[in-house]
């Protein structure tokens, strides 16, 4: 079955708004099977939609859209699926009660305008929403299904999760071939050295598929395989995956989606080891992706943002000579960081980090983008210099990234040199 | 002049990577008036993408494509490129000089398949990278425009900013009738009260359009005008911004595109004050977001995130018998967090929250969602107690920006109660 996904929405064309919508969709959609074939976003005007849906229902098998059910005069929508189907507006008892319930748990006053929205169309069977006013539409016409919800993405979110794969999962049933895909998450390591580190791709993949995506972060290798069914499918992906840890096993820092945060917070748990993070010029960065975890409060003790010298004296006992000796930014005092948020803490792990993150703040010697990450357990404290680029958010979020990095690969015994 | 923008890649139309590129490349061409009429996204088939460049290059002015120039064997785009127009490859030796340059710059060995990304295009004018090894393409034909870029977000950014956007404003030169946008955002209200409270669009509008997009962080308004000139579009904006401050002025915390924290920052470094920030539930979020901008360590003193209670006994002095009696998750803690941040930091303002971030951690009385912020400055010490949902990301992300907008009302004497 072939898919397209329609995002309906001005704020999206001119960039107001990330289309993550879509890129949601597709992934739900990619995992039971059906092709996601292309995805396009058009404004807030009625013929353009009316046109899109036409377009995208004569070529496709499923057409989703998202995006203009809200309650305002500037959402189009609900009377384009009206006029593209040729049907009318019923109001719909259970919506209107759905809606009622929303506002009295809210405390919030009714109001005409959300009342209107239990007006749906005819033709439409109803995806109900729990969490907000707008009720989604399910079409079927010709054998072809046609999918309305509205673009607040957890309220699509939930519809899609409780209603849209559940229903075309049994519509699908079990396909004759099916595609099975699996990513390998790298990180510090170039794509084109990664490419040549791999070498002999052909052999590597035996007429697989093999994406190289790259980020400031790392690399992604997205792997596709084509196979009668799941087991043979899973066997290829598992023989391919041996075939890549061996040549650049240690930068593989997971399989699937898992952030790098995700992977620390399940090792630290594996183990039963608690940490500390002491930060500068991340100022809370790392410790916010650590707890973004659930139940990250068994590993995560404490962290401290020690932005000013003071802090990092005061409640890292850092030595103040080492500071005036070497600046803030530099391998001694990242060491002494972790060595002192480790201690005060008590915990099994200290990280650190100091840098500068730019655009201002670099000095003789120091450019901007010049990171030290300081780490220490029971039995070894050591630093690492980087050098990242001039971007103030990048260098952020590369810092953190190479900060779980090496939590990582302490967890795990994988030396820090490359 | 109507503009198209195509993204190709398969991790895009998957869901593997956000569509980034598209919503940047759609403001910058709005704010030079540009009509991006529609963007859409296509995978990694040359069939499909030499389909979507015929229909697209017929259908508009502009076409704008990033994704699929990088250096391994899934990347079709220039090949596609090649074809469409009937042209062929030839070695641009200044390319070649730039390929160079980088990999010398980073110490990385030059791999065959880097110096390709050389021959580039006959019929191209060539977009310099020099954050990359991709070369952009500017083609012109039949009084139209096709554009070619890298799909790595920096550098496709790097050429709009450097060529592509210069160039067409030159091409374009000044409209007869010119749209103009502006964007206002407010919080702490929802969308159907913000729409009630405004009353009678048409009084305030007078023709404009005004588009309500909600997120859970607030709803932004974003009003269009239509003019002869700039100067008088300004005007109708301005008008229409002072009638909306007039009903809902007190959500309204910027005009533009400032996030809650930019807003707090600027209002920081206009009045001189100092802000420390205790964190428990938001695990170093605030902070995180506090210093994402440029200069924050004249603002920002210390972080601490006292995750677990010793942390919040020893760090910021919290009562023991004060969590014991209420609980971590209290007012009183709150409070006691905010005096202590700011008493051992020194700074103007003490800003503390402390809460349930689900989906684990709900006790009898104190659901999900739960959160106590405390503020404080010289004279007075206060917390707010707010209910939200039961999603943990987005939880820490409402957090940081309630506890931002009480900064922001501080600092401006804004009544804290709605």
């Amino acid at each position: 079955m072939n898919a397209h996904i329609i995002t309906v929405g001005d704020e999206i064309l001119i960039g107001q708004t990330m289309n993550t919508n879509a890129a949601y969709i597709g992934m739900q959609l990619t995992d039971i099977h059906v092709n996601v074939v292309k995805t396009s976003v058009i404004g807030d005007i009625e013929k353009d939609i009316i046109d899109e849906f036409r377009r995208c229902f004569e070529l496709n098998d499923i057409v989703i859209v998202t995006g203009g059910l809200g309650p305002t005069h500037d959402d189009l929508t609900r009377g384009c699926v009206v006029k593209f189907f040729n049907t009318t507006l019923v109001t719909d008892e259970e919506v209107l009660d759905d809606i009622k319930a929303i506002f009295k748990r809210r405390g919030w006053e009714l109001t005409p305008v959300n009342e209107d929205q239990a007006n749906v169309p005819k033709i439409a069977e109803i995806i109900r929403n729990t969490l907000g006013t707008a009720p989604g539409y399910w079409i079927e016409k010709d054998n072809k299904f046609f999918v309305v919800m509205p673009g607040v993405p957890y309220e699509m979110k939930n519809m899609m999760e409780k209603f849209v794969i559940p229903r075309l999962k049994t519509i699908i049933g079990t396909p004759a071939r099916i595609q099975k895909r699996m990513v390998l998450q790298t990180t510090g390591i170039a794509e084109s050295i990664l490419f040549e580190k791999l070498g002999n791709l052909d052999e590597i993949l035996s007429g697989a598929k093999l994406a190289f995506l790259p980020s400031p972060f790392g690399v992604k290798l997205r792997i596709t395989v084509e196979a009668p069914d799941e087991t043979e499918a899973s066997n290829m992906l598992l023989e391919i995956e041996q075939k890549i840890r061996g040549k650049a096993g240690r930068f593989v820092f997971t399989k699937g989606e898992e952030s790098i945060e995700e992977v620390v917070a399940r090792l630290l748990k594996e183990r039963g080891y608690t940490i500390s993070v002491a930060e500068s010029c991340t100022g809370g960065h790392i410790t916010n992706l650590l707890t973004n975890i659930s139940g990250s409060s068994v590993y995560l003790e404490r962290g401290i943002i020690s932005y000013s010298n003071a802090a990092k004296v005061e409640l890292l006992k850092v030595n103040e000579d080492t500071i005036s000796e070497y600046g803030a930014v530099s391998q001694e005092v990242a060491i002494q960081m972790a060595k002192g948020i480790r201690s005060i803490s008590g915990t099994d792990i200290g990280l650190a980090v100091t840098g500068i993150m730019g655009p201002t703040g670099a000095v003789q010697g120091k450019p901007i983008g010049l990171v030290y990450i300081g780490i220490c357990d029971g039995n070894f404290c050591t630093s690492k210099k980087y050098l990242f680029g001039e971007d103030r958010l990048l260098n952020k979020q590369r810092t953190a990234q190479a900060a779980l990095e090496l939590v990582r690969r302490m967890l795990l015994g994988i030396p820090f040199d490359d």
